[in-house]
């Protein structure tokens, strides 16, 4: 079976556009999915890159883009008014999730995007985020204790740091057998490699 | 007829990649081209873009990205070994064949992306411009003496500084009905464009 990396950051609009398309493109090659939390910013800070929203006419751009896509694929987006969000307690979350909690992983990851990027919600405000877990049936507050555990937050500094050295720069990022393609805009490559696998 | 215009840098591998594709696309959609020469220096100064190569993990990823997407097409591509160059004169050059010697300008595209991005020759050496248009069955003196025209740096200035206007902030950039679509990666979205125009 076949194996495809999703490195992803929530605050990343491409990463959720990937989040909602990849399970489906993974089912169809029966591939599964590796989930990797990775902090956006410290990408940014170790690479030099940076978001195309620095930029004001790129950042223009990405949102039309992006509602383009969107559009193609059914999903729905918007983006969010309280854009850039800070995310850093979001991926703990979800790094806590990964070593404490892995069966609320997936629900933990649907409820922050789609709050995030289908419906406009504030999730740098943790008390939103308190309420958006807890409609999604989590324990909100447990959660974001987990986030705050120093083996949680190691994890996510190693996660990143292993992205990086593996040549990472920017979110969403898929490997598939060590090949690294970026953004949600090549998973037809990432579907080729899979099926080419699946085939061999 | 639908109209596509395509504004481009011969220094950025992408454009010479849509440059590839595009004619086919506008036939099938019976739609014209709109060629615009552009400055890309002066639209990343302007707008305060950068090159992907840039940042290195960034500039490497570009290549095997590029060259996955030839592959796919079957369009011969590699890196040039003296990239970035420096395109001023040869984007002079195409802007005074737009001015003055119409009838010469797509050969002098032609044998300029070629000897870039699938011959790999340094193009920032006007001795070899003179050859690579010569080989091509053009006047490289008359042409090189163009591009240091006063109306035709003006022009290609003019022609910049009118698509940053517009939004742009890389290259290639396509525009159909005034939406602007970045990369060549998004000519799938441009050929949706013009067939719906070409339907309606």
């Amino acid at each position: 079976m076949g194996t495809v990396e999703f490195l992803f950051d929530f605050g990343s609009p491409a990463s959720y556009i990937a989040y909602r398309r990849l399970p489906a493109i993974a089912a169809d090659a029966r591939a599964a999915i590796v989930w990797t939390p990775i902090l956006l910013g410290g990408v940014f800070k170790a690479t030099g890159n940076s978001s195309p929203a620095a930029v004001p006419a790129k950042g223009a751009y990405m949102t039309e883009d992006l509602t383009r896509f969107a559009r193609r694929y059914g999903i729905p987006f918007a983006m969010n008014p309280h854009f850039p969000i800070n995310t850093i307690t979001l991926m703990r979350g979800a790094a806590g999730c990964q070593l404490h909690a892995p069966g609320h992983f997936l629900a933990y990851v649907e409820a922050v995007f789609t709050a995030i990027w289908a419906d406009g919600k504030n999730l740098g405000d943790l008390a939103v985020v308190a309420s958006v877990l807890a409609e999604a049936g989590l324990d909100g507050g447990a959660l974001l204790a987990l986030a705050a555990a120093p083996d949680v937050k190691d994890r996510l500094k190693a996660d990143t740091e292993a992205a990086i050295a593996r040549g990472v720069f920017g979110a969403p990022t898929m490997f598939v057998d060590g090949t690294l393609y970026f953004g949600q805009d090549r998973l037809d490559f990432v579907e080729e490699a899979l099926r080419t696998k699946t085939i061999s």
